[in-house]
């Protein structure tokens, strides 16, 4: 089998690919906003489309209650390894419209980077992830290994359906391992090898001090208000020096390892300019460094905080109501599920007299994913990666999490190996958000390599715990 | 001179003072929103023929670049004092409108009560005070004292082109003291006296912790979050007991003195009732009681704050921005502008390194006003509620602010007596706001009376400090 033929044939048709991507970008799939409902299925059908084109059977919808996965399989090549190749066709909410240079669903190239949404989170690295399949079928009429393609549309609202989905299509999902293209590269300098993400829990509580907004001249100085409170609640969740103060919320975290600690020194890491790139500024957890804490520590953030006159001008109210969201970030060895409850307890206990706090939303959360250091998962990208760069990649993990890898282990018992091609500076989830168009072929070329390497080893060797 | 044939006269007229009151209630006069700019200037029309048919002369606007005020005056009783009555024939927006239980612009009778958007504050004091200028002339021909009516245009939204007016009509506006329709009785039980208002000023900031909203996973736990920084901010402002913390803040504050804590504690004041009819909880600086901290004591507010993401479900972001709105109310012997300035002095001294905190707005704002414990305005007062009601008037400070009884004394040299007669919880700047029937009857002898008995005081004695 001769790779080479494949690669050229990708290397060819980047511009068909590049179109496809834009045409599947121009769909504004937020899985977020009921009101785009209709895009969803749009895209779905963009993705049943181009599955049964590229050649792939079984070509079909998974729902389990919420916003089906698109799924198709290629089951040619008997007795070596299936691999899922999972991606998600959801993006986020492109809101706030007012900060984006250009129209979000309209792809747009401005020197060698496509923007808009989706486009690194993780549209992208999904197209990339089809496209090596298609030109496999299309070149040598079949993959190096068995696929079943798996792409969910509810990943960038917490996956609430994906269990349901697993669930009733567990026969049909049985596979050696997961090829994730979400999860992407560390470092566009040095070749990286995701190992593991931090999963996360979330929750959002209302606190109320009385049943009405009251006037400020009438009651101000002599009652509680909502949003004095709310701001003493959340000031003590952390120490002043970034630490989180929340009682039982770092408990089960497995200390960061040796080898851990290593290769995350060994990873070129400019923290100033990770710093000075978005403007932030460095703090948190004592005794790590800023690197340590953004991917082996757990974490807590207040992701929206709202309450009283928030429009122009003033209004002299003391405000009855405040609301935050907040997540958490957990690590290996950790129950999200018992994190966040530690949270909502910490709140409850500071909650003062006189006043109510109510769990608007709350959810379980997904545990944080690790992938052993000697897994062929981990052996067939290092092979590819330095064969394609000449350098040692480094072993890194995610500080996001992708809650389905989490799901997958737990449920069919299979591991994840992130691979998509995105790069941590593209402001995914944010304005402007995009792809660097460089990455399409990068990519394209490693999956192509790392599908080829995957063959080598015997399906039973990818389930080592 | 005998009031009770004027008061016979105002009492066989409540029918058709309560028709005007709701002809004048029916003219949605919303001075915050420019689309009822036609309104503000049927408001004015309908002013204006009142004026001139109850008898005023130079009957005409005043216009200082806003909305315009009303004028007319009588100036018959020469050697007497001359009153400048004052009242605002603005109202607030009447959002939001689908908690109102009857039409806010169809003044409907319920129950002895006459709901809808002004009936409160405050169209039916006004009312009140110009129809017994009319019932003055209609049945003595003249008035007591010298009269000038002020009726203000823009009192809703903060008085912004008052001091223009007052600037440009100096003259024209000159007079011994100001009656205030605006600034109402305390208790429907016990006759009081206002005898001042605390001040205020405003302030708007905003926190920045990055130049974007960061991804939570890829960031969370290494960077400064805009909401947690702004939570402390907020957190610091206030000890825990509900204390001002704000170093600075309380300068020049007037300790309250033996007959302010002696009429506080003599007014009939159920502080259960007061928090549970609101669902609040008493809270605040200690060693006041909760009416002497909302009558006498300097309080600040968060009015508003946002930051992140408010919207449906969930958005794993590190928030980059964090927005809050805060006024303080003052009181006698403080500068509003050294406390605000205190405040936004606090705010920069505990803002952490590497964020920056930018002044959206702020304003000057308005001291509080005060009426010496003699002055022949209170004394005038005293006689005509004590006649009236056979008990001791106590004398109450209102917590609210009354900015044109600060502009008047700066610009004019000139005290006000709030002598308005709505009651506290008739739900001013909320859904439906009401007045009740029967203090238009007490207001129209009160103000009859009141007339009468200023007459007896020499102009200068109205120049008291």
């Amino acid at each position: 089998m001769n790779e080479r033929h494949v690669i050229d044939h990708l290397d060819a048709r980047q511009p068909e690919i590049v179109d496809w991507l834009k045409a599947f970008l121009r769909i504004p799939s937020v899985s977020a906003d009921p009101s785009f409902a209709p895009h969803m299925h749009e895209a779905r059908r963009f993705l049943l489309e181009r599955l049964q084109r590229i050649g792939l059977s079984g070509v079909r919808l998974l729902d389990g209650g919420g916003e089906p996965a698109v799924y198709g399989e290629w089951n040619g090549a008997p007795g070596q390894p299936t691999l899922m190749v999972y991606g998600h066709y959801d993006v986020q909410p492109a809101d706030p419209l007012d900060q984006w240079h250009t129209p979000p669903f309209e792809p747009t190239e401005v020197g060698g980077r496509l923007y808009g949404r989706g486009t690194s989170d993780v549209k992208g690295s999904t197209a990339i992830a089809l496209e090596v399949i298609a030109s496999f079928l299309a070149v040598q009429g079949r993959c190096p290994v068995n696929i079943k393609v798996f792409l969910e549309g509810e990943e960038e609202t917490g996956s609430p359906s994906l269990r349901t989905i697993v669930e009733r299509h567990r026969a049909l999902l049985q596979a050696d391992a997961v090829l994730s293209a979400d999860g992407g590269r560390a470092s566009a300098d040095v070749p990286t090898i995701n190992t593991g993400a931090r999963g996360n829990a979330q929750l959002e509580v209302r606190l109320r001090t009385a049943h009405k907004d009251l006037h400020s001249g009438r009651y101000g100085g002599g009652v509680r208000n909502a949003l004095h409170e709310m701001a003493r609640l959340v000031a003590s969740l952390h120490h002043p020096d970034g630490g989180v103060a929340v009682k039982g919320f770092h408990d089960g975290a497995a200390s960061p390892t040796e080898r851990q600690r290593a290769d995350t020194a060994a990873f070129p890491y400019d923290e100033a300019a990770f710093f000075s790139d978005v403007g932030g500024s460095a703090h948190g957890e004592p005794g790590y460094t800023a690197r340590e804490r953004i991917t082996l520590r757990p974490a807590l953030d207040v992701n929206g905080l709202w309450g009283g006159y928030t429009g122009g001008g003033g209004k002299t109210i003391v405000p009855c109501e405040a609301q935050a969201k907040l997540t958490t970030r957990v690590v290996a060895g950790q129950d999200p599920r018992a994190v966040i409850h530690a949270v909502l307890h910490h709140l409850q206990r500071h909650c003062p007299p006189g006043c109510t706090l109510d769990v608007v939303a709350m959810n379980d959360g997904s545990p944080a994913s690790t992938l052993a250091p000697h897994h062929p998962l981990v052996s067939a990208a290092e092979a590819v990666l330095e064969r394609e760069s000449g350098l040692r990649p480094i072993h890194v993990r995610l500080g996001a999490s992708v809650p389905v890898t989490a799901i997958f282990k737990e449920m069919l018992g299979i591991d994840t190996l992130m691979f998509g091609f995105n790069l941590p500076d593209e402001d995914v989830h944010a304005p402007n958000e995009f792809f660097r168009l460089a990455s399409i072929r990068q990519g394209t070329r490693a999956w192509t390599l790392l599908l080829a390497e995957l063959a080598k080893h015997p399906p039973a060797s990818f389930h080592v715990g």
